[in-house]
């Protein structure tokens, strides 16, 4: 896989990325937000989950001025592409990923409706096609690199990187550890999905560094 | 509350604690077992839900031979006392856990049936009874403290985690993170329960080491 591909997330000291109602709360602080915008400012595509989505109708731009200004002194659109994995189709075409400020891509599998890919692209995203029921991940970022995307920032949810990590494409992970305990067996975690029972996939920490008031853990996967 | 009670618990870098089949997996190292060894010389007992008993029948003695001689020289028990928190008393009698080699405390609720109590007294175990259909734990630590311990360490599951944190009885939280994915929103994370909604307990990091292929973070509960 050429695509390079980089999980990020803000858990809780128990691993949660929210709460068990799906709202947000602060997790990290402004250091680390800075640090995610270094990110956005670097790949050429962010990508979500359409729970995400529906759940935070997520922007996903690049909002920090100098980010935006370097990527366009290097020739690039000003923000990276936004990518949403939506097996059914699922996302808003009025949504806040889908408005002009950048390109969006959605990637559905067979089982999504023709309308609703219709709909999709009349609302100027851009439908790609990857799997039978669900959307296979690993297909999903050979059509990417076949766009033109050389690295991607996965920012969630649970499902999102579980899969992501199921189908073997992620390179890096980092994780803040927020200083607080969210807690709940329903609430998301950085990894959901069905879970692995064997061949737990294997990390290999390379950084370890204070940010804000919690820790910052930067892994390669191995 | 004068008892002094640490949570601690090694999970996986998505924040599990085993696979969604409840199958534990190494997580951390010899180091860290170590760690936690010296934990149990210190401490006067260790305490586990009675979900973590079900599925692991563990023994939870102090094997460390150094450890035992240091707490005889001490003048005390060789082995800290063993803790179930166990609401309905489902421990089972004949149990590791129930065995000689250390005192055992089953603490259950009103509604935990006579003759359980009765086959657990019979055992060998210390009964003691705090709240009405599920264990106070607030209360539970009190009768800890009748009982003359003055330290706790709480090894898990999640489940009794969470309601530790619930009840404002944690003084401190060690957490050993792994470097590994194990997956599965219905695996067991460091905190389960029902989760927080607000008045997310607040952490204070005092510690972050790298131990054994991982990083070991040390907090105090605000």
């Amino acid at each position: 896989m050429c695509m390079d591909v980089v999980v990020n997330a803000a858990m809780s000291a128990d691993g949660k990325l929210s709460t068990c109602r799906r709202e947000q709360i602060k997790i990290s602080g402004s250091d680390d937000f800075a640090r995610v915008d270094r990110i956005r400012t670097r790949v050429d595509g962010v990508l979500v989950g359409i729970g995400t989505v529906l759940a935070d109708d997520p922007h996903l731009v690049l909002d920090d001025l100098d980010g935006r200004r370097q990527r366009q002194e290097a020739g690039r659109p000003t923000t990276p592409a936004r990518v949403v994995v939506d097996s059914r189709g699922r996302t808003p075409p009025d949504g806040r990923i889908c408005d002009e400020q950048a390109e969006t891509y959605v990637i559905v599998s067979d089982a999504a409706p023709d309308e609703t890919r219709t709909a999709l692209r009349n609302g100027g995203a851009t439908v790609l096609v990857a799997g039978d029921d669900r959307v296979d991940l690993g297909l999903a970022v050979e059509q990417l690199e076949a766009a033109g995307l050389d690295s991607l920032l996965i920012e969630g949810g649970g499902e999102i990187i579980f899969s992501a990590f199921e189908a073997g494409v992620v390179d890096r992970l980092s994780v803040f550890v927020g200083s607080l305990i969210i807690g709940g067996r329903d609430a998301p975690t950085l990894a959901d999905g069905e879970g692995f029972v064997k061949a737990f996939p294997q990390l290999s920490l390379e950084t370890v560094d204070r940010v804000d008031d919690g820790v910052l853990l930067q892994y390669t996967v191995e």
